[in-house]
């Protein structure tokens, strides 16, 4: 059958990891799993009270586009809460994940052609998404000196967007405010669109992350439910828009999605006021990212981009490897430690990094240590 | 802020009907509501029951991009089960409702300019999502001898696609074998890729729905739990692919969506099983059919279209307003019947019709018609 050019995305190099660890389990193999990006924790005991309480009460139909009232009011809560920012509950949009915010995002803004700039490493999707689009994904390759975040120099001519996240994935670095609003000036001197991807706030260990909604109005941001509410697979996030962007965007999420999964709606507002339960997630990746930093460099593997946030170590290998994927592949075999290619973050550097999950249980990531200082001492 | 060409889509007309009715609801009185489509019961208690005990023991994580495998094999054994129709699971993909199998479907066949054709009236999303990627709708004006179904004279040339839905939204009304077999023909001889969408299969009254996978492998098949399965809210659905396209597919939903809710891939599995409760839902909506068929031709809506499935009668109205906006806010405001207006459907011939749904319960359904026989008794 035919099949489009705007099709022809890579697949994730992860997704062979993945199936590699799935066989050697298959054969009774115990292997600790770092390559995956999501928490082992449930949504959080409260989130999932709401749901059972809801399917009694409820038909669960669709909701509106833009999401429950009461959720998107709960959110732009969030924003004071967390960063002193006052919201108006209408400019946010509960979306099917992240995912659903960039396909909203992207469509809002962009047409055939048009062309975003992008850090690298980042998350792959981004260019994968731009692409079944018809968009033009531009790599701006990172400096470790710039913690492997873009900075205005970085930015090639002619941008019609420009795509941030912080923390970010792979790397786990953070934008400083200085840092975010520089880079917000520069998109807008360009007349280039601003998307903050903010999946990752709440999961720092240091100095906080900051929102490009503390700097400015003008900027798509877009968080979910995933990572710090532990909720990967309800497939439920948000996104901030500006005022004038309000209709369009319920107009395309009318027509897209209809709305996001009632019952993940249901189980995100009830999420947010789990706090403490959250909280304790939290210091088990805090006590995580200690035994990463202090298990990492005594393994050798220790030219790391500073981890500010997230649940990643993204370590340079260069020295060890020009061959990721294959590391990848003898860490697995040898170690029994499943690790992700660079390769899926910066097509090119990535042949010499890997990326490390500490999300999670604890004792695994002791074990996980072990296993990898073993592995490198006999190699 | 800027904004992309491919972002201006329609609103939907259907949402001043709701707004106004929800309005008038505020101020204490009592609406029937025959323009929603979506079921008025929950999903089947099995399936919630299903969700009640997955939250307990799994932490509902992402799933693999194409779904549980368990779901679909089962899916894969609803075609056996149906039709008769022996599929490989492997060509079986669960997607987020049938909205997500649109992106995938357009994202895998079609590249910008693309001509998509459509017939009209249909349900408006088709051609939102067609434009939101860069793709064009050709609409296709569909006669009344034909059911308001597309055949293979009215097809334009240079089409890059034809999509075809049976039962219909908004008319309900059905293809029969040798009329799709005909479609399907047309659109392989001009090199078009096929898509069926089969989203209000199971909610037939007469002669079964014919499935495209029935007649050829060559297809795109979209359908949903939304609509039999009574799971609107769920935002879960399934797409039947050629195997040539498994993996562009894969890809594609991997960086699309990462996976569908698994939460709702649980329940709709689970639903797959509850055939008693499915049946009794159907029964209610015989009933109202009945009711409907009955009870519009004696209000004064007696140009319909044959009601072969899902819960629609689509009656041409133009006899009596060349402003079928205006006509349905009439009949909310003096009848207390929200109604949808066809502008939805057909933007020409859409100003002379309505969409009357009888997805509810069938008390409303009742009333609303007595309802309606009284309005135009004194219009």
């Amino acid at each position: 059958m035919r099949n489009s050019r705007r099709s022809e995305v890579d697949p994730f190099i992860v997704m062979d990891v993945m199936e590699r660890a799935r066989q050697a389990e298959a054969t009774g193999r115990r292997i600790i799993h770092m390559e995956v990006g999501q928490p082992g924790t449930p949504a959080p005991a409260g989130a999932r009270a709401a749901v059972a309480r809801a399917m009694e009460a409820d038909p669960l139909g669709y909701t509106v586009a833009l999401g429950l009232p009461a959720l998107r009011e709960r959110i732009a809560r969030l924003y004071d809460e967390w960063y002193g920012v006052d919201l108006d509950p209408a400019r946010v949009v509960v979306t099917p994940g992240s995912s659903g915010g960039f396909l909203l995002a992207f469509t809002a803004l962009f047409d055939t052609g048009d062309r975003v700039g992008i850090g690298a490493p980042g998350y792959p999707s981004y260019r994968h998404i731009l692409t079944a689009l018809g968009l033009e994904a531009e790599m701006i390759e990172t400096a470790p000196e710039n913690r492997l975040q873009p900075v205005p120099e970085d930015l090639p001519a002619g941008l019609d967007g420009l795509l941030v996240a912080s923390p970010a994935n792979p790397s786990g670095t953070m934008l400083d405010r200085a840092a975010l609003a520089a880079l917000i000036g520069a998109a807008q001197d360009r007349g280039a669109a601003f998307i903050s991807d903010e999946i990752y706030h709440g999961l720092e260990y240091g100095r906080k992350a900051v929102t490009a909604l503390e700097i400015t109005d003008d900027a798509y941001v877009i968080n979910s439910f995933s990572k710090y509410f532990s909720m990967t697979g309800w497939r439920v996030g948000w996104m901030v828009v500006p005022e004038d962007q309000i209709r369009v965007v319920e107009r395309l999420a009318q027509n897209l999605f209809i709305c996001p999964p009632h019952v993940s709606q249901v189980a995100a507002l009830a999420a947010m006021d789990c706090g403490d339960e959250l909280k304790a997630n939290l210091a088990v990746y805090a006590e995580n990212r200690r035994l990463m930093l202090e298990g990492l460099p005594a393994a050798g593997f220790g030219d790391i981009a500073p981890p500010d946030g997230a649940f990643y170590v993204y370590a340079d290998v260069s020295d060890l490897t020009d061959d990721s994927r294959a590391f990848a592949a003898e860490i697995l075999d040898r170690a029994g430690v499943a690790v992700t290619p660079g390769l899926d973050f910066d097509a090119r550097r990535g042949t010499g990094t890997l990326r490390f999950s500490y999300a999670r249980a604890t004792a695994d990531i002791a074990e996980g240590l072990e296993r990898l200082r073993d592995f490198m001492s006999r190699r």
